[in-house]
């Protein structure tokens, strides 16, 4: 086994601490939380950021429905309070990759202010940067494209409880960033996104 | 916003890839699963490795009672349902973890065979690795031990359902890897895994 020595090393219990791994990744953890109606850009935004990030040799995951939803909180429906304990879990899991010092993109509708608020905190609470990412694109926009058909059978009465037809979108009061897919490009997006984090000390150069 | 643009990026939509991130980091994400009694040395062992790797610029994390239990897991109890629930929950959380490229750590007893299983299947139908290490540090040990007291209360009918008292500890059949707290070192121990990621193709030199 000499060959496998990890030599040069001080042995440590406990956790790596957050500077440490701040040192190692050149970026300090956040959670980037996307809200926003169906269709209104986020997981584009997300993604055009994840990827510009990756390039730029930083390390970034987004949460979103794919990876989540059926996975995690599979064992969840739509009644409210399965909603509220699907946004808790998955600000909970975003905390855990801030803490890892991941830039965690989280690209979901969340129409309710309290769960968004709740999910603050919880990173609040434990020294961790959260930015909620209001992407602000009008409802008539997001119709329009409905790149899911969801809208349409929403319209149909095929869909109950879809957020901006029969059940609210609580529009964040003090997003950090707003952003509106209409008139703001996937690349002026991530870029704004990227202003911000380094302007945040996020990036560190 | 001149001085925020992120140059020389080509935009992309979609997931980034796994060779993408592997690229990156130099590592490929995995879950190394930890399971033992209570006063194993599981922990021990996973925050020595979590430290070399970080040391060793390698990026690792560890998911244990800490940081899981009080958040993700905090409405479970320690009810049949609940025990599967949690240990599926940490199980989805590590997978995304080691999509992202992470070297994943979990450090809980995870005292049933189904349940690991379970896991290592997640794993598996993702095509991510999954190394189930078995700290396999005899009961009189870990109880003389007893860093938390745990066996003590047990012992005296303070606590019920304790693994290894009055609740059973499943072996693991097949472990990647077997490791005795008592006759290895902490450091011993994550020369090994370390070993044995380099060997597995993890690592990347």
């Amino acid at each position: 086994m000499s060959d496998v020595k990890a030599t040069n090393v001080t042995w440590h219990e406990g956790h790596v601490t957050r500077e440490e791994r701040q040192a190692l990744l050149k970026q300090k953890g956040v959670t980037l939380w996307f809200t926003g109606l169906s269709g209104s850009g986020k997981s584009t935004a997300a993604f055009t950021l994840e990827h510009a990030l990756v390039q730029m040799g930083r390390l970034a995951y987004v949460l979103d429905g794919d990876n989540v939803r059926h996975g995690l909180n599979k064992n969840l429906g739509f009644s409210a309070a399965d909603r509220e304990e699907n946004i808790r879990r998955i600000g909970e899991v975003a905390k855990l990759f801030a803490d890892a010092g991941v830039i965690t993109m989280t690209s979901f509708i969340s129409p309710y202010r309290k769960d968004r608020d709740l999910v603050r905190e919880l990173h609040a609470k434990d020294g961790l940067g959260f930015v909620e990412v209001y992407v602000n694109t009008p409802i008539e926009t997001c119709e329009q494209r409905d790149p899911k058909g969801l809208y349409k059978k929403a319209r149909a009465g095929q869909l109950k409880g879809f957020t901006g037809i029969d059940d609210p979108y609580e529009e964040p009061l003090k997003p950090e960033l707003t952003l509106d897919a209409t008139s703001t490009s996937p690349q002026q997006m991530a870029e704004a996104l990227i202003g911000y984090l380094r302007s945040g000390g996020y990036l560190q150069s």
